[in-house]
C-alpha cells in the first residue's frame, strides 16, 4: 500500500538529502499538467481481490461454526482467549477510570451527542395535489454493529463516534465489537464510553471474524442490520463481502488510510501547519498528507518544524514514513487551491488562512472541514461534536461521514382521498398504459368505477 | 429464482386444483411457528457469485476498450446498432408525444418534483461549547448515472423518479442510461421525461455494459460518482462489483424482484385487494405478493376476483406464475399483522383497512406505505410524488428508497475561537494521550503555548 510516488518524481524539486533531515517534496501547481496533478493526488491502489480471498474463508467459517470459529480466530490473530464472544454490556463490571480521563470523555460525549441530536429530521408531509398527501417518516435501524479498532492503539473516541448517534437514533440493539486485550478483557476506556452512550452488547473480537459474527449472528452475538465503523483492509473487505451476501446487512462506507489536506497562507504559523500534518502522519505509514501552500507561506520554516517535531514523536518512524510519500504543492491563489482540494476530496480539510470562512462556498468535496488558526484536526477527531468516521480515498466525492442519518432510514407514505384518486387516477392509468402494465391501470380504474 | 414454497407445503390449506382456476395458498398465522413464518417469508436466494462471474468480463472489457466494447455488447444483447454510446441530450431531436401522454407525465413530474423539493435539508449550525461551532452543509454529488431499464417494458416513470431528484439536488452531470430500441433510438417517452427533468447526457446502452460505461467513463460517456436505479440481476451485480473497485463509485442499493404486502380487513373491497396483488404480480414471475388478511375479510371473494382479473390480463401468464408462489396469511389482529409485516419488510406496503392511518406507528420496515381504500400501489409507482425506486428483498430494514438525499452528501465543518480551543483543548489533549497519539495532542498544546 505504498503511494506510487515515482509517478511524479521528475516534477519534484530535487532536494539533496541532508543526513537525517525530514523534508516534504515540493511541487508547483503552475507547472503540473491536469493529468500529472490527477495522477499525483491519486491514492495508492488497494488490491481488494486478494484481500477478499483471504477474508472469505473467515466469513464462511463464522457463518458455519459461529462462536467457535470466532474464538479460534481471536486466539490466532489477537493471541487472546475469550470465554464468551459476545455479552450483554450490563454483565460486565463498571470501568474504573481516573477522574481526569472520565471528564475528558464526558466532554467529548456531550458535544458529540449535542451535534448529532441537532441532526434529527422532521417528518415531511405535503399535499402534492388536492387529496394526495405524501409523507416521509424516519425510522431507526433496529439492530446495528459498531466496529472499534484495537491493535496498536486503543480507540475509545471511535466508540463515542459510533455509539452516540446509534443511541440518539433509537437503535434498539447496539453491538460494539472490538478486539480483546491479551487477557481477554476489553479496554476500560472503550467500555466506559460504550456504556455511557447506551451500547447493549460487547462483542470481544476483531477483524473479519467480528464483522462476520455481527452480520450472521451467533449463539451469543445478535444479528445486526448494518455494520459501521473504521477498520483495516480486512474489516473493510469483510463488510463489502457481507453486504453483497445472504447475510443481509448494509455498511457505512469503504475505508482507506486516513488523510489530511491543509490549505495554508502566510498567516498560518509554520509550527501549527507542521503539527497538523504530523497529527495525520502519525496514524501510520499509509497516511496521506498534502499541504497546499498559498504564496508567501514560509515553507522553509514549515520544513524545519516538520523535521524538528517529527523527530520528537514517539511514533516518529511511522510519521516520517508517511511523510516520505506526502508533499507540498505551491498554489497561486484561492481558486487554484480550492480546485485541487476538490479534485483530491480529502477526508480532513484544514483551512488555516486569515479568510477561512470565505472558502466554504468553493469547497465541494471533503469529509470534514476545519476552519481557521484555532481548529486543528484533533478537535474533530475527539470532541468538537462532529463525527470522525469519514470517507477517505476520494470517497468524499459521494459519501457523507457517519451521522445520525447512518442509523436511520426513511419510509415514505401516501394517502389519497376519493377526490385525490379521481384527480390523479387518469394520469396514472395513462402512464400505466404507456408502460404496458394493465393491472397497474386496473387498480385505479376499478376503484374509480371506470371498469369492472 | 423460484420461491422455495416447498418449505411450508405441509401447513398450506390443501385446495384441490380446479381446472384453470388461479388460487392463492392460504396459511393461518396462529398455526405457524416463528421459524416457519420466517422461512416462509424468506425471499428466493439470489446466487450473486455466478452472476458476478458473468458480469466481470463485461465490466473489464468496458474499462479496457471503452465505447467499442459497449457497442459490441449492445449489438449482442439488445440487437441494436448504436453510432455513439453516449450523447449530450441537446443533440437529440425533441420527443414527439401526444398531448394526453405529455400531460400525464407532466402531472407525475410536478408531484415528484414538489415532494423531492420538500426534502431539502437546512444547514445545521450549533455552538456545542462556547467558541466551538459545528456545522453541517449539504453538497450535491457532482456527476451521477441513472439506470432506466428497458427490455420487456418502456419505463419513462423510472426516468422521472431518478432524474427529478438529481436535478433538484443540483448534480451538474446527469447521465441517463437505457437500452436502445432495435433501431438504435431511445424511447420518446423516456427522452421526454429526461429532458424535462434536466438530464445532461443519454447513454444508449443497457445491462452491465451501461453501468460500466458510466462507472469508468468512456470517450463519449462522462465518468460518474454514483449510479442509481432499478435493474435486473446483471445491472445490480455490475453496480456491486464496480462500487468495490477502482472505478470509485457508490450505488443506491441492491435491487431484487419487486414485491407488495397488502394488509386488508373486512372493509376492503375484494376486487381492489385482487387488483393490487395483481398489479405487483404482473411485473414478472419473480414478483413477491403477500396478503395479510384480518378476520372477516372475504377471502373467497378475493380468490374469485384474483382468478377473474388475472385471466383478463395481457400479462396473465407472468402474473399467475408469480401468484403460484405467493400467498394469503390469515392474521388474528393488528399487532400480529404489523409484526409479520415488519418481519417481511416489504418494498410496498398497502394498508387497506378502515383505520389505516392508525397503523403507522407500528410499521417499522417498509419502502413505501399506501394508506386506505383509495391508495393503490400504482399511484406511488407513477405520480403521487413519492419515489418508486425502493429497497426490495427485506433491505427496507436498513435502506431508504431513493430520495433527494441519494444525490447529496453532507460535509461537516468546525471552527474554534481561541477561547473555544482553550476550553476544549485540554480534553482533546487528554484523550489523545490515552490513545497514544502524541502529535494529535501537540497540534493542540502547541497552539495553546503549553509546549514548544
Amino acid at each position: 500500500m505504498k503511494r506510487p510516488h515515482h509517478v511524479m518524481s521528475a516534477a519534484a524539486t530535487d532536494v539533496p538529502a541532508i543526513e537525517q533531515s525530514i523534508r516534504l517534496k515540493t511541487y508547483n501547481a503552475e507547472t503540473l499538467s491536469a493529468q500529472e496533478l490527477r495522477q499525483f493526488l491519486a491514492r495508492p491502489r488497494i488490491d481488494f481481490t486478494s484481500i477478499l480471498q483471504k477474508v472469505e474463508p473467515i466469513v464462511n467459517a463464522v457463518r458455519d461454526r459461529g462462536d467457535e470459529a470466532v474464538k479460534e480466530y481471536t486466539a490466532m490473530f489477537d493471541k487472546a482467549d475469550t470465554q464468551n464472544v459476545c455479552v450483554p454490556i450490563e454483565s460486565l463490571p463498571a470501568a474504573q477510570l481516573d477522574k481526569a480521563t472520565q471528564t475528558a470523555f464526558d466532554v467529548a460525549y456531550n458535544n458529540v451527542r449535542r451535534f448529532h441530536e441537532a441532526q434529527h429530521t422532521e417528518s415531511i408531509s405535503l399535499e402534492t395535489m388536492p387529496g394526495v398527501t405524501c409523507r416521509r417518516l424516519t425510522r431507526a435501524i433496529e439492530s446495528v454493529g459498531l466496529y472499534v479498532p484495537g491493535g496498536t492503539a486503543v480507540l475509545p473516541s471511535s466508540a463515542i463516534m459510533l455509539s452516540v448517534p446509534a443511541a440518539v437514533a433509537g437503535c434498539s440493539t447496539i453491538v460494539l465489537a472490538t478486539p480483546p486485550r491479551p487477557d481477554g478483557s476489553i479496554s476500560p476506556e472503550v467500555l466506559y464510553c460504550a456504556r455511557k452512550a447506551g451500547v447493549t452488547h460487547i462483542c470481544l473480537a476483531g477483524g473479519a471474524q467480528a464483522v462476520a459474527a455481527m452480520a450472521w449472528g451467533t449463539a451469543t452475538c445478535p444479528k445486526v442490520d448494518k455494520i459501521l465503523g473504521p477498520g483495516n483492509q480486512y474489516v473493510t473487505a469483510a463488510k463489502m463481502l457481507l453486504s453483497n451476501s445472504e447475510a443481509m446487512i448494509s455498511m457505512d462506507m469503504p475505508a482507506g488510510p486516513s488523510e489530511v489536506l491543509v490549505i495554508a497562507d502566510a498567516s498560518a504559523k509554520p509550527a501549527h501547519i507542521a503539527a497538523d500534518l504530523l497529527s495525520q502522519a502519525e496514524h501510520g505509514p499509509d497516511s496521506q498528507v498534502v499541504l497546499l501552500a498559498l504564496p508567501d507561506t514560509d515553507l522553509q520554516a514549515v520544513q524545519a518544524e516538520v523535521d524538528r517535531q517529527c523527530k520528537a514523536l514517539p511514533r516518529s518512524e511511522a510519521a516520517s514514513s508517511a511523510l516520505s510519500h506526502s508533499c507540498i504543492v505551491q498554489v497561486a491563489d484561492k481558486e487554484q487551491a480550492a480546485r485541487i482540494s476538490n479534485l483530491y476530496a480529502p477526508e480532513h480539510l484544514i483551512v488555516n488562512t486569515s479568510d477561512a470562512e470565505s472558502w466554504l462556498p468553493q469547497l465541494q468535496h471533503a469529509g470534514s472541514i476545519f476552519l481557521g488558526p484555532w481548529t486543528p484536526e484533533s478537535v474533530g477527531d475527539y470532541a468538537s461534536g462532529t463525527n470522525h468516521v469519514l470517507p477517505t480515498y476520494g470517497y468524499a466525492r459521494m459519501y457523507s461521514g457517519v451521522s445520525l442519518d447512518s442509523f436511520q432510514k426513511k419510509v415514505t407514505v401516501q394517502c389519497l382521498t376519493e377526490e385525490g384518486l379521481r384527480l390523479l387516477g387518469p394520469s396514472v392509468a395513462h402512464m400505466a398504459n404507456v408502460e404496458g402494465l394493465e393491472a397497474h391501470k386496473r387498480a385505479v380504474t376499478l376503484r374509480l368505477g371506470l371498469e369492472q
